[in-house]
């Protein structure tokens, strides 16, 4: 049987047209509700229906429970025009998805012959025996048209209920896609059946595009403010988050097709760039460690790191992204003091006098470091990460962070607080090392 | 004010008993809706409850909008003891959580003059200017007690409200507890008050006591196989979980107090030790780094890394722990082959004979690192992270790990495969290489 092919009509009738053409998902399993797993299925579904542009309102959670299952279906069907489930689809006890289903609309399960004829042929390809529980699996609602698993034994169903109780009322035209929890069987199973599905089905109006600006050196609120006209408006849209020391304005954007949804974009994405300034450092998937590496593999320099309370995080970050060795040497973990004397050349007298935590040391550091790796540029960090260490005059989340460069050494403080902890203090350091020599390298002065 | 005491009363009433105890979970923002990041929170927080042994039968996921908002708050009053929500805490207008909630119970906001001055301290401590807007953090519904945030500015509350609406009707004692969208700030808070709060408010049966035991160098199939008859109880219960590289064993017993729960758990872990050998590397929050630190400490020695592949990310893990500086001395990020020479001694023919990812060279950078640095122990990591830089002899995956010591010299390669990606691979390695020293710590044969 094919799957059937949606109906529009139902969609362009009635008010209030966004939640009648709504998408829910339900994902279906204990093991979600126990936090054995991350809901990474809601994530990737969620990022398909942005993409066709469908209104997505709301996702919900269940177990294996099979009440609560039938409950949460019947409650999708009165609010929205598609319900995508996972999970729930296997052979054993547990996988009430299908069976909950039907009873939610108070349809038997009839048996699929052809269904029960794969399902053997699979697992029998693979050796096995299949076992008579698979059989289940062969048993979808009437009137359900198969959504076809081309990597896995369940299938999911396409199916627009007619419910028989007078008394429970549900959207024009709903409908219900299922699908298995194994990530690649949904994901092949999208891909074939449900995207095109949903195209047909004509529910989204126009596309989405989307853009994501990236920020280092505001906090949240100072960039809503200074943004806060354009958080008003409607098409495009512009919203914030705030990340680890970053902040996100994420654009939004709807329209007939994908190069007017751009067109919508780039206006506000420079007039976002001119209000902010130096303040925005990237776009989508860059980060200050990945701006950082190009920019300086654009002037042909390198780079090196001497690092003391991040203990070789700002090492990490910048090779966390592929190709950084073209660009980044290395550098000197000088956690204990002898490490910056040996290794850094620091002065045993500047230790003593300024100590570890101070602008000459870092100054110094960083200067050793260039020396002794013959890198172009180079950032050092001291600081007291805490959550020991600390002393009224340098308390933890005091860090000085030095840039050594081919015109010179400059070295500040800067304090993150001790109130974040020691992870956050080391995070925010190593974003901030990063991001002056960002700024440092889109200084006009600079070469 | 106080967080209100729970009122274990309306607990012990009706049926059904599990419903009326039961706690839901909220999480608020469109950020999830669009798939742009994923739902750990509603993880976290699902562990946490399983760990309390509270029925959690549902999670939903809702946008910044006001009215669906309140919709799913006023739902969930119907069907649950208590609610948790995440996110919309912030002080841009897309966060509305604070002020939906008050509304679904027809709850004025009031301002609480105490919470504004703790946000104006937090903001201008760092130097800044607290925005007009961040005053909106400080409305709470009436008769809402603070859940306190120590770490971020927005605080949340703990509520039971008392409905206005005649033909609304709620669970007894619904009371709901809401966190800001940040895991950081949501962890603190949770553990500092909600937790401490959803014990007194005794809605599990009894307690539970929960262990987790810790595996390295150990698939979960395989640990689970050799642990198969164990996975079958009932109480205690023993559930495996994998994560990056590392397997654990969740162990929960329920009892009437804590000391009976822990006597369920202790001859379990006892057997499972006694099964799984030198695998088990530790409990709870130990890390490897934690675990060899630890051991380290005790024996009076110290430790310096030569990283080429993982680029400071194993310093990172290791300085991770609190307290690190006593025993690890830092070391040497040698990303390019210049640096394990000019850094760690690395003769130019040796790279040249066999390759910067080989035993010989991960030899000599271990030992390279002990001798400049005067540790007793060293590790040193040299691999192909990819996803570029591998050939059919040395693919991406490829790691070469060595450890220096008091007796001499070890390296040994090990293949973690492509298929997961540069980021999986260093973190394996940091792990591997962790493990390999902890093993040798306990080898009886060491002093």
């Amino acid at each position: 049987m094919q799957p059937p092919a949606p109906d529009p009509a139902s969609v362009q009738a009635g008010p209030p047209p966004a939640e009648a053409r709504a998408v829910e998902v339900l994902c279906i399993g204990t093991e979600l509700l126990l936090g054995n797993i991350l809901n990474g299925n809601a994530r990737w579904i969620a990022e398909r229906l942005a993409g066709l542009g469908l209104p997505h309102f709301r996702q919900e959670v269940v177990g294996d429970n099979r009440q609560r299952l039938i409950a949460a279906v019947r409650a999708a069907a009165g609010r929205c025009r598609v319900l995508v489930t996972t999970g729930g689809l296997g052979p054993t006890p547990d996988d009430l998805t299908t069976e909950a289903i039907a009873a939610a609309f108070g349809a038997p399960l009839v048996e699929h012959p052809e269904i029960w004829e794969g399902i053997r042929a699979r697992i029998e390809a693979r050796g096995r025996v299949a076992a008579a529980s698979n059989r289940r699996q062969a048993f979808l609602p009437e009137g359900a048209a198969v959504l076809p698993n081309p990597t896995g034994t369940a299938p999911g169903i396409i199916w627009t209920p007619t419910p028989t109780d007078p008394g429970f009322p549900i959207q024009p035209g709903f409908t219900v896609l299922t699908f298995p929890g194994v990530p690649s069987e949904l994901h092949a199973m999208w891909q074939a059946t449900a995207e095109p599905w949903l195209r047909d089905a004509r529910l989204a109006q126009g596309v989405f595009a989307s853009r994501l600006l990236r920020f280092w050196g505001v906090a949240e609120s100072t960039l809503a403010e200074q943004v806060a006209d354009l958080l008003e408006g409607e098409n495009p849209t512009v919203a914030p988050y705030a990340g680890a020391g970053e902040v996100k304005l994420r654009l939004t954007a709807r329209a007939d097709d994908q190069a007017s949804a751009a067109a919508l974009l780039d206006p506000l994405e420079a007039d976002l760039r001119r209000r902010t300034g130096s303040l925005c450092f990237g776009v989508d998937d860059d980060s200050l460690a990945s701006v950082v590496l190009a920019r300086l593999r654009q002037r042909g320099e390198t780079l090196a790191v001497a690092e003391s309370c991040t203990g070789g995080g700002l090492g990490a970050a910048i090779t966390a992204v592929p190709g950084a060795s073209d660009v980044f040497l290395g550098g000197v973990i000088a956690y204990a003091n002898a490490l910056k004397q040996a290794l850094l050349d620091v002065p045993a007298s500047l230790l003593a006098e300024s100590g570890a935590v101070s602008d000459p040391v870092a100054v110094a550091m960083a200067e050793g470091v260039r020396r002794r790796t013959g890198s172009s540029w180079a950032l050092a960090v001291t600081g007291v990460a805490g959550p020991g260490g600390g002393t009224p005059d340098k308390p933890v989340g005091l860090v000085h962070i030095a840039l050594a460069g081919p015109d010179g050494t400059t070295s500040s403080p800067v304090r993150f607080g001790e109130s974040r902890g020691r992870d956050w203090i080391r995070t925010l350091t190593t974003g901030e090392a990063l991001n002056r020599l960002r700024l440092a390298l889109a200084d006009p002065a600079s070469p």
